[in-house]
């Protein structure tokens, strides 16, 4: 496990306290980068004496407006998620999910998104990743507090990382780089334009479509190489798409 | 798993907060026992707005003056604890101690105890468990927050609960009952007596002769016929030691 290689994205949190919390569950379990998004109120005293000896971690914190800039440079992007989903999305349990982050870290940048106190993550927002994070809590009580659960998958975390001698090289061994998040999300505007301009999707009735290329994608993980080809693919289609109409 | 039979013990807590941070973390993973011994400030608003949707399990929080009087009728009590001991003591990690709990719970009462915020659990405090728990946090870092260490340990409970299909049942199958709390604090005072008695301990200078046979008992489990055989020794030779004076 790299620890500069994994972002904590705390995406519009509510109560600063719990910005603090995060950052000493963090440090506690060895993690350093976390990044804010919009958050409502930070800096703020509830966040560092919360903190209690992780100030560090706060001050070296960054502070984004949002998620697109936050993920902008990361190469796998896993969503935190209770709820289930309307469209069905790779998913796997905080203990499976360390395993892949922790041996992903070593030669990737990776971000693990925490939704809202009260609304978790945003559909849009799940769908930026390429993997959803389920915490198996009680059915009588699934709501967990933002600060306990970053400290559960940043304690799986730690457990994978210690127990992280026999990892699988499978991803390392790729002979491209994996796409960042910037690369991507320029990939899937130019997808919906291009499926806009075939006139294969309606933008005002666009339905389930690109959630469902999203996952796709977003599942397969696509190298740079592969970027490069779909995006000429989709260059090509917008000319013949324009010249037809010129006719 | 019956979590009727698993009791989560904070002894002499400071922070009421931390007592709802407790409560709510308990009830995400399906817990419903908590036992207070000796809190600061209880009952206490900052608990009650903490527990969130947990207020279930404050109002039926025993509240109780000594730590004995918390384990008297456990037959299995675990000890969290960061810091290396004088001497050294059974531990495994929450998560090899979590299987173990899940598994004895069918039959037998559990109490977890979790130590003070600044200090957290005494030697003496330590000393009345079977087990040691540890939670391996970063080197950097080593002190969790009182309700991060419990959600750690609830999560890992249920986690174990999940997968306890293939548990093995050697301790379900033990012929005898295994002793509770009570019974081994009245047998240890007993001991310790019938040990000054004879002259072997010196209440003055006492050394680590308590802690050691205290770790061996604890570390086998005494069921209550063979607590019974030791009771018996201890009277007779306590007898023999009086009359030895007499003449």
């Amino acid at each position: 496990m790299n620890p500069e290689n994994i972002d904590i994205v705390l995406v519009h949190t509510t109560h600063s306290g719990n910005i603090g919390g995060v950052a000493r569950a963090m440090k506690n379990m060895g993690l350093k980068r976390l990044t804010l998004v919009a958050p409502l109120a930070y800096p703020a005293p509830e966040a560092t004496w919360r903190a209690a000896s992780a100030g560090d971690i706060l001050e070296c914190a960054r502070v984004v407006s949002t998620l697109d800039e936050a993920i902008a440079d990361c190469q796998f992007v896993v969503g935190t998620s209770a709820r289930e989903r309307r469209i069905p999305w790779p998913i796997q349990d905080a203990r499976r999910c360390a395993d892949r982050v922790v041996h992903l870290s070593n030669t990737e940048r990776v971000a693990i998104l925490f939704g809202r106190e009260d609304r978790g993550l945003l559909n849009d927002e799940l769908q930026r990743c390429n993997l959803h994070c389920h915490i198996p809590t009680h059915e009588g009580y699934a709501s967990l507090n933002l600060a306990m659960a970053v400290q559960i998958v940043a304690y799986e975390l730690r457990m994978a990382q210690l127990q992280d001698t026999t990892a699988l090289a499978e991803d390392a061994e790729w002979d491209t780089p994996f796409s960042s998040g910037a690369d991507m999300s320029r990939f899937y505007g130019h997808l919906e334009q291009t499926l806009v301009d075939i006139g294969f999707l309606n933008p005002d009735a666009p339905r389930q479509l690109m959630p469902r290329l999203r996952r796709l994608f977003n599942r397969v993980r696509l190298d740079e190489m592969e970027l490069n080809i779909l995006r000429g693919v989709l260059t090509e289609t917008q000319k013949s798409a324009r010249s037809g109409q010129d006719h």
